[in-house]
């Protein structure tokens, strides 16, 4: 809207290097219609334009959210300037029409006619049979609506992120958010698959047979996973970058192992499965490198619940979809982690402040464990001060005591904070790379875990190698 | 959120009412869901609950609207009192958690296993086939890929019109929002049906053949149906109600055309596209009837150009994915005749100030037209002069000359204005009443002449009576 204010304005630089890139995607493209409209190269193209245009509108939107009162203060900086709030938003409007647009894509050879002498097409049709939909039943519809669910799934956890954004819904009320996103996915699943047997480990085979149905049970399950991923990565935040780095990785850690499908030497059954993944993965990385530009330290603008929603969602649609939930999990065990890290505060055996974010020490400039302060008159009672010392003595807390041995204070128990507690002090983007990192190995032997040691327990590794 | 505030609460005997509603449909419901999932019955039922909902979400929300920024203040009223604006945004949540909540619906037969002894069931499947999903070959996947495809069109533009409401986009940009809200349905009618042909009547066939490929143009035209009808909407605004009552009308209308189709003697090979859109429908008319007790004179909340571009995108899907687009255009003739009569004042011809609605006229308490100003130094160049006189004569607008011949005020180019240049000062609940009746006789006409005269150019009605 205002693309020529000087602040919103993109550089000479900026202008060139974008329109290179959609150009180049744009092309590439364009060029993918005219050959056999291979989906991968389709997708990644049209990953390239989506984040060439979420640079573009985050830098040209910013005033006018400001203007409609979506801002925040930045309070670990010196200079507390008003930052635009929720621009996760413009990341999941750009996200929604890219794979909106992708849709024919990876049906082009079930519509594709063989109107040219490309000779070697898969399949070979009339133009009037395709226009006048008489080839209806070859056609992949499951596939079809299963990805339509994904977008629906998306798009609602899209409005109500954006309607948390403006109204601050409560935290016991968006906790279940996600789940009411995650209907159409739900619905869609039991209409069109309605699968819901899982394979069960070896040693357990005897009691509970190869496959055990779980029924409605998997449905539960399911709506547990949407509910999990999206407010798992919600609750770590509270340092620039770190919502966009976390879900950074987890896609990318994704991404490999999607790939890992797609390289053994035979065309594995689950081949679809996964390249369904990469399509809504790459767009997502696409504009999630383009949001952390402006929010990686020091911050230019914030990421809003939009899109934590919003991340966390993909991540479930594609592994619920995709069949491998379990899979995600281990990709989200730092999250998981921080939530049950979190319980004695979020279940109030331990008070809980407003904010848990970690400390801006303005002296120093480097960010220190946020505590939660203890009077004399105010104790812990007999078995939490116990467990809160036992967490001490194992440092998974920081604990400060008086002389007397009375609690003065006690850090708060996100993961951040620990990992301040371990770390020292830390500037924060030194803190938001460590944490990143953390996450990066942790995933990397948790899919080195699941492909090397699931034959232990599961007759085979469904990489088959 | 603040369901206790004086202001925000239920009443007693509305909190009875919604609840004797809302439980004595979800019993139909769960009755639908026992019997044989007559959807058209679950349709109604979840619309009753959608109407409940609706209702009380609107009164629990409104001061946490109003918090947020998102308020507007009533021009045509003595107290100006600010009212929560973009109340359309709850009823485009509601409608659309109900509508996917409806999916599995028109699925059941196709679902349901022969696990009870019915005896009469269509479809006879063991609950192993259904649970394991080796029925998909039989299973309607076309049907539910047009639904999905709906979906995602409404919520794309419910995304875009709470966009609009936020950042209030400017005229020229917003007028091609609902073009991206269409692309889904664009593009899943490409990918899944591709028809493009269309049926030419009598007079032209030994031109043009019995039926002509619009091919690409095709979609080109249900793209100009997507983006005329959401606003052709929302430009006969201004006054309260108006913008849901016109849409109950066309709703009611479309409900009663479909309704037609339903009583045919004999199964009509329609029926199907039909009931598709009754489904769609019906519940939009829980939500707008809720609406319109807040909305209606004197307006207790303002709807946002979210509820207008979220029914004319609602017309345009049933419209397009039930073949019946030319239908659609007969009832919004009202709307077309309101943006053609507009166009001198949108493309410049003749000053446009920023709001035409109708003026308020303090001491009567009545609406009067507004009008645009001229000065004895700007007065309109001869062509335009002439045809605005010509207008005059023709009662299609209200002049008035002074003594020496120079313009001195012009009514404003809205129907809404025209209207009372006709029937002279009403009170603002008169005029949009009369209005709505306007169009209800409109429309009614409009359907009469489709179905009685339609044998006159084309070889039969579709309705085949």
């Amino acid at each position: 809207m205002t693309a020529h204010h000087p602040d919103t304005a993109l550089s000479r630089t900026e202008t060139m290097s974008l329109l290179t890139l959609v150009v180049a995607c744009a092309g590439v493209l364009a060029n993918t219609v005219q050959g056999d409209g291979e989906p991968l190269i389709a997708s990644l193209a049209l990953s390239g334009i989506a984040f060439g245009a979420t640079f573009a509108f985050i830098r040209w939107l910013g005033p006018t959210f400001i203007r409609s009162g979506l801002k925040g203060v930045d309070m670990s900086k010196h200079h507390r300037r008003e930052l635009p709030e929720c621009m996760g938003a413009i990341c999941a409007v750009v996200y929604l029409l890219v794979v909106i647009v992708f849709v024919p894509f990876p049906f082009y050879k079930d519509i594709v006619a063989a109107t040219s002498g490309g000779g070697n097409r898969d399949v070979v049709l009339q133009v009037d049979h395709v226009s006048q939909g008489r080839f209806l039943h070859r056609f992949p519809h499951g596939k079809l609506a299963s990805y339509l669910s994904a977008i629906i799934s998306l798009q609602s956890s899209a409005i109500l992120g954006i309607g948390d954004d403006l109204f601050d819904i409560r935290w016991r009320h968006k906790f279940f958010i996600p789940a009411f996103a995650s209907i159409p996915l739900l619905v869609v699943y039991f209409v069109d698959f309605g699968v819901t047997s899982i394979v069960i480990p070896i040693p357990l085979q005897p009691y509970l047979g190869e496959l055990f149905n779980l029924g409605a049970l998997y449905y539960v399950y399911m709506a547990a996973i949407a509910i999990f991923s999206p407010n798992s990565i919600n609750i770590l935040a509270g340092i620039n970058g770190i919502e966009v780095t976390q879900s950074i990785i987890i896609a990318l850690l994704l991404v490999l192992n999607d790939t890992l499908y797609l390289l053994t030497p035979y065309p594995h059954p689950a081949t679809d499965s996964h390249l369904f993944s990469l399509y809504f993965l790459l767009p997502f990385l696409g504009v999630s490198f383009a949001l952390l530009h402006y929010n990686w330290y020091p911050a230019r603008v914030f990421v809003g619940d939009t899109y934590c929603y919003f991340a966390g969602m993909v991540f479930a649609t594609v592994a619920i979809l995709g069949h491998f939930s379990k899979t995600l999990i281990l990709l989200l065990l730092p999250q998981a982690f921080n939530f049950v890290y979190s319980t004695p505060q979020l279940f109030g055996l331990v008070p809980c402040p407003r904010h848990r974010l970690p400390r801006f020490n303005a002296r120093s400039g480097l960010m220190e464990p946020s505590v939660t302060e203890w009077t004399p008159d105010r104790q812990p009672r007999a078995p939490i001060a116990w467990g809160l010392k036992l967490l001490d003595k194992l440092r998974l807390l920081r604990v400060t005591l008086d002389s007397e041995g009375k609690f003065v204070e006690t850090s708060n128990f996100t993961i951040i904070n620990l990992w301040l507690v371990w770390r020292g002090p830390l500037r924060e983007d030194r803190l938001a790379m460590e944490i990143t990192a953390m996450q990066a190995a942790v995933g990397l032997l948790g899919l080195f875990v699941r492909h090397k040691l699931a034959l232990l327990i599961f007759k085979e590794d469904n990489l088959g190698l």
